[in-house]
């Protein structure tokens, strides 16, 4: 407040800014497993092209639509360069279909729990949000959703945080039936069983986002995109910064694009630990909600998660807490290394013990 | 039009995007003096930096404020890290404000002709725009922009395309008089005798906008920043996205700004291949604007500039032509290195001979 009374709009006044995650020190010994980063490295062809492209080539402006990277999305998902848009992060391509999608006054709807920034996006806007509350299993509640007359229908899918998957007939099902613009925010899509993209390919409404901050490690990079209709897409660009992808990101996001094996591979030891942890949680006594991500959600045995949370906190693990309602009694952590998911396993028991003494 | 009538804004329906100036594949041999690039490489620093880094920390979220960055700026102009804020491109921070500071309805001021994004990002906000024509010398109109009333007044200093340049002293005067927000666009102000920094410290509504992409050859790099009081650089982070700079751009731009030997010596090898490239094209007819940029606007000898444009194109030489108003009997050459500079004056020099034959 002061100064700026009256230079800003009202709506960003009010506005109480997205929180993002904890990040430690670079070089800090903590286990960092509250952002659901990926636990591997990205794949060795991005660390070559770092390292030996030429990169004198940065004086120039880069390709204003990333066509080497919408190439590459093409034949992974079989679609054509004008059905993709590439953005600063899927957070850039959100936020832009916003700016296209929703006037000042209009809604936009979502199923709570969901990724929190959501409604920062419809704040910064001034649009009204509807939010649709899960059931006690937190499965997504379609039929409201789809009949809530929103413009614009966020479905992170699966969804943060909880984990909870929608099959991909479901999704094109709700879009057929919803009258406005509707997003699959797949940012975890790599850890489910499959994509909307085949499912929803040919509906005019439909705008599924990606990222290569999960499944490709890379979440340093900042590259998402958005496969939809041309239409759409056309639509979408107009409301980009000219240049808002990198020349560096566009060659790294390519490179780890081509090289499938190495993803395919980390996603599959990250589904195993994430089995893994599931089960050695639920041995304790946590209650964990079938995730199909890189994390999960999961309720505390004997209540206090906060106590829980700065008890891993104080030995050296970073998870993620909300004080929230039907999430204050829960924690959730990311599939991190198997060694990293031992230590936490480990800190837990002792935590058990402790607080069942 | 067609299928996404309905889908989106009516705003956004009716706009047309801003267009970047061409771009030839990296490889050809076309030179490229129509986007205002630098001719020089990036410093030795930046990219021994790219080449060295260990890469793999590319898996975790980047610092969300860029915090190298930010201290590399303060050293630079004698500021404090909560009086700056980077952005993905100036031209992301340039969307920021407009999202931060203008309701739809509002008016925003800016002096014609200049950058023409600023009215693209108005409508994308549903922002009004007031257009103050520059007089015939196209110096800038401040006593009519300071009293337009608008919220929000874009000064491109130096201004493009013009090369224009108002003395900090001028700039600062007309922020003390002007009720919203100004934003001091210096994109160029390096190549310019002094940036606006200084002079409009400690006043409550002036962000002056800096960028890597022209001093610094860092335009595939994407970082920009924005330096200006806390309260107001706090409300532009609200509307930011959360990771809006990525881990690479943050150690290649913060490299750069430390190595101000390297970026000095272009600016100057530019500013004085801009004095011979204005007196070679004075001494055949031009009428060269006085420039305090990288690039010349100037009125073609004998008409046809679209034809002088073509010409140039056909002999591999991309540059500006705009057929608009006040700008269709000019180019605009943006200052290339002295060989690319002396290619252009030979088919200058030709099209001449031939065109007054």
């Amino acid at each position: 407040m002061g100064e700026t009374m009256g230079y800003l709009r009202k709506n960003i006044e009010r506005l109480a800014a997205y929180t993002p995650g904890e990040q430690p020190p670079p070089n800090s010994s903590v286990i960092k497993i509250n952002t659901n980063e990926n636990p591997y490295p990205p794949s060795p062809q991005v660390l070559r092209v770092l390292r030996e492209t030429d990169w004198t080539v940065l004086r120039r402006y880069p390709d204003p639509y990333a066509d080497k990277v919408r190439d590459a999305v093409g034949r992974l998902f079989g679609v054509t360069r004008d059905e993709v848009l590439c953005g600063n992060g899927s957070d850039e391509l959100l936020a832009m279909v916003v700016r296209a999608v929703v006037d000042p006054g209009e809604a936009i709807a979502y199923p709570t729990p969901t990724y929190s920034l959501y409604p920062v996006l419809a704040a910064v806007q001034g649009a009204r949000v509807i939010e649709v509350p899960s059931p006690e299993d937190f499965s997504i509640p379609v039929d409201a959703l789809v009949e809530s007359g929103a413009k614009l229908l966020f479905l992170c899918n699966p969804n943060a945080p909880t984990g909870v998957w929608l099959e991909p007939e479901a999704v094109a099902g709700a879009a057929r039936r919803f009258r406005g613009v509707v997003v699959v925010d797949e940012a975890y899509a790599d850890f489910a069983p499959a994509s909307a993209i085949a499912a929803v390919r040919g509906l005019p409404n439909v705008l599924v986002l990606r990222t290569l901050s999960k499944s490709y490690s890379l979440a340093g990079m900042r590259l998402g995109y958005a496969v939809g209709p041309p239409d759409l897409i056309a639509g979408l660009a107009k409301v980009k910064d000219s240049y808002n992808v990198d020349a560096v990101a566009i060659e790294a996001a390519a490179a780890a694009l081509e090289d499938q094996t190495y993803a395919r591979a980390n996603v599959e030891k990250v589904r195993s630990e994430r089995a893994r942890l599931a089960g050695a949680l639920a041995a304790m006594g946590f209650e964990v909600i079938p995730s199909q991500t890189n994390f999960l959600l999961a309720r505390v045995p004997c209540g206090q998660a906060q106590r829980w949370y700065e008890r891993v906190k104080a030995a050296g693990i970073l998870i993620r807490y909300w004080n929230q309602p039907r999430l204050s009694d829960k924690l959730r952590i990311t599939v991190g290394s198997p060694e990293d998911n031992s230590r936490l396993l480990r800190v837990l028991e002792a935590t058990l013990k402790e607080m069942t003494a």
